[in-house]
């Protein structure tokens, strides 16, 4: 053992008592994880005491004294220090601040400059930057969509079936890196489980797992795409869909509605691609009838144009209720299925799929590949098993119940606090579209409603920038109880009764 | 009560005794859950066999008796068959299968149809779908890169995580659709733990998430890639570069390298950017010194061009030992510095993140909105949990022991069955580039390999298409125990002799 130098007394005599440790945040007992507890609690103490390297730590009989907890628990936690690398033992005589744990952390030398280097003369992408959301505050009605919703998420049974997921054996399978392949268990899963609902049969060449919807639309708007090529999309219709295009430089071209969705004929005519929300138009919510439907294909052969079939919220559609997907029909082969799977268990999981001809699924898996290799194995798995243990089926049908009775709720208090109101719903939808009236303005309106604690979404977004329009709101019930429905639309009625008063 | 029909009798007495339940496959008694498992017998006895609607269901007893499980197994098993909607309880008579468990699912009618909608004339990305790695069979020893290695994953503590990322009040935070916003408790993880250990200081505003390092990279050559912009990229180097660049049309230029990794000076002179792997040079695994990187800047500086700095396996390196990140160093603004967490823990996670000025990164979150929204939030918060927690540098040192260990056994193997070949490593970098004798081909020692169950890479992929080079092959020891490199060596050198004489 190597003689102790003056400075090393020093270091020792300063930090062996543990007292400093007393000073820090309490332990929550509540928890009954306190060695990971313990461990923070000491990370943080090095920190804000600036205690040098080499500095003696306390025995694991100070730390117990000094934080009330076992012997054991603080062993336990310098254990795990020790094999952090935090701490380190020293031939017998105790544990020692180690130098790892000294990242020469300090703030805010990051670079900021714009002078320098002078960032926007470099991109060669023209894009808007600016988030367009609104911010979501405290609030006492929500009517945004897409926010998550705790009381429909199944949560015990998807813990279990990320539990299995994690067992060994099943790690094996999605734990490496799989470059451009999905999970063979979620595939089966579709296939005989989900896509028969629809009335769709796929093989495994016809489906690739995408990261939600909205990837699928990504990769057939470049794979399909270019300033040679003209692709109809609804007018009002999804928010990010010109943007996306622009992306690629195709051209875009609006494409007018009525209450059964897209309007057939001379508009689509030129066109190389149409993306069409059939299932519920968004935001109009329009269902497109079977009729139409077939019209639509027989157009599309005639006329040679792809068409993007996006499902969006179909699954809410009580069994049996909708009409067949576009690409379960005859003539369906130029149709491009793209769906979401997650939305409704939880948005933030981003799983969805696109079916459609192998070559297509083959060029977009390639394009896929490039953008990040695959979507995360562990969720395909854990969302395969979901589906393989039934669970998926019967959450759908609670949320569909559940969003059965928000929509009944919903109508029930637009017609009382909005007679006469101008507004659109399709039974199995989850959101609902009102005209706002003229000169009010959605964004004042949902400022007003704001400000009472009731959030809701401005319409702007969902028509072509140039178009202006601002006559729109989009109310939601995907994540509000139906309780609380009608108080809610009562106190939106009233920012309403405000902001025209004031015209 | 309705007069059942005799339609409805006879839909009784057929499917009423459980009998048709054990013609099933057995149940797996050793996993416990039983009721689970006939849940999925039952469900594919009603497929198998073709039940009509309405037939009445065998009793939980019935259930019992038939497949030899307690009554209250059957009864569990039943209520999941209600919630899903396959059975239903009808007046007190007993439960029938309704009609949701009947999609007429048939094989094979899905369209395969070329020559109707022709495809390829459609696509306007030229893209090339063949996969190119080699498929992974049962092997004796596999020394191929990035397939998941269970004995280093952390599993008990990720499933820790993993569960508290899952607790109510943590899925509020991730569940939701956060449109383009990243996990704030991984931003903060990265900031305190992560980035320091590089010697990076960054604020909020400085980090985008992304979906391992890939997507890093196709977000950078999207945003200042096209038709007027020069890349340079190392050669040999990552596989996917030039094709990831041929999407945006960049013009790529490849850079020549020497044992410091890429050479500077003319070269570079007149690109936009230049995509680096300083860290460890993918493939030939050569660290660039603190000297060329300081040099490097102020070329980029002087040249006006961006550094895209790719950390290819930097975490590796034992602690200290590694030149500073490139992002660190002074005149650093003009970096884009892209890392990738999950590598290491699991490839199939796929989590990283990119560094950068705060208005590269708006854009890029911009983009990465219309790609897909946002990386999957569970998988963020149990990482952030993981890292708070200290099981990530807990895990690092680990592994970094383990491929320390493995990488000595490599070397000393290697030295002993190829002696005198041309092979690179350096230190702390999980795979070794070796020349294949003039004549052999890396393909065909490959396959030679193979069939003694060795797999090894060829290395063609990492040099440019036209150059049609085959003479390098690329070791991993990311997945392979250091108890089975020797004898792994010695098969592939008998492998290598074989081909040898051959010629």
């Amino acid at each position: 053992m190597e003689p102790a130098t003056t400075e090393q007394r020093k270091l020792s005599r300063s930090w062996g008592s543990g007292r400093w440790l007393t000073q820090s945040e309490p332990l929550d007992r509540t928890i009954g994880n306190l060695h990971i507890q313990t461990v923070q609690i000491v990370l943080a103490a090095i920190k804000r005491q600036r205690i040098p390297e080499g500095a003696r730590m306390p025995s694991t009989r100070a730390i117990a004294e000094s934080l009330g907890i076992s012997r054991n628990t603080a062993k336990r936690a310098v254990e795990i220090l020790v094999e952090q690398g935090v701490l380190a033992s020293r031939n017998r005589s105790g544990t020692y601040l180690a130098s790892s744990a000294h990242p020469e952390f300090a703030e805010d030398t990051s670079d900021d400059s714009d002078d320098i280097v002078e960032w926007p003369r470099r991109f060669t992408l023209k894009l808007n930057s600016e988030s367009e959301l609104p911010t979501i505050r405290p609030t006492y009605a929500s009517f945004l969509y897409g926010q998550f919703d705790a009381s429909i998420f199944p949560i015990g049974r998807w813990r279990e079936c990320e539990r299995s997921a994690l067992s060994v054996s099943e790690i094996q399978n999605w734990g490496k890196d799989v470059v451009d392949e999905d999970d063979s268990l979620l595939i089966e899963q579709l296939r005989s489980e989900v896509l028969p609902r629809h009335g769709i049969l796929a093989r495994p060449e016809n489906i690739l797992i995408t990261l939600g919807g909205q990837q699928g639309r990504y990769l057939v708007s470049q794979l399909f795409g270019g300033a040679e090529t003209i692709s109809g999309i609804e007018h009002p219709g999804m928010p990010d869909m010109a943007k996306m295009l622009d992306l690629s430089r195709t051209r875009v071209r609006p494409l007018a509605l009525d209450e059964d969705g897209v309007i057939l004929g001379e508009q689509m005519r030129g066109c190389n691609t149409v993306f069409l929300t059939c299932g519920h138009q968004c935001p109009t919510t329009a269902v497109m009838s079977h009729e139409r439907r077939a019209a639509l294909l027989d157009q599309a052969h005639r006329d040679d144009f792809i068409v993007v079939e996006d499902t969006f919220e179909t699954e809410i559609f009580a069994e049996g209720k909708y009409p067949p997907a576009m690409k379960s029909l005859p003539g369906s082969e130029r149709v491009i299925h793209i769906a979401s799977l997650s939305k409704l268990i939880a948005p933030g999981l981003r799983i969805g799929y696109v079916i459609a001809h192998p070559s297509v699924i083959a060029k977009m898996r390639a394009l896929r590949r490039l953008i990040h290799r695959h979507p995360p194995g562990n969720n395909q798995r854990a969302l395969a098993i979901f589906i393989e243990r039934g669970y998926y089926r019967a959450f759908l049908r609670r949320a569909q119940a559940v969003m059965s009775e928000r929509q009944d709720a919903m109508a029930t208090a637009l017609r009382r606090h909005f007679p006469g109101a101008d507004w659109r719903h399709c039974d199995g939808a989850s959101t609902f579209w009102m005209k706002v009236p003229d000169g009010v303005g959605s964004r004042a309106l949902a400022a007003s409603a704001a400000a009472r604690g009731v959030l809701v979404e401005p319409g702007g977004r969902y028509f072509h920038k140039e178009d202006g329009r601002d006559d729109w709101v989009r109310l939601s019930v995907s994540s509000i109880v139906a309780s609380r429905i009608e108080d809610g639309i009562r106190r939106f009625a009233e920012a309403h009764r405000d902001c025209v008063s004031r015209l």
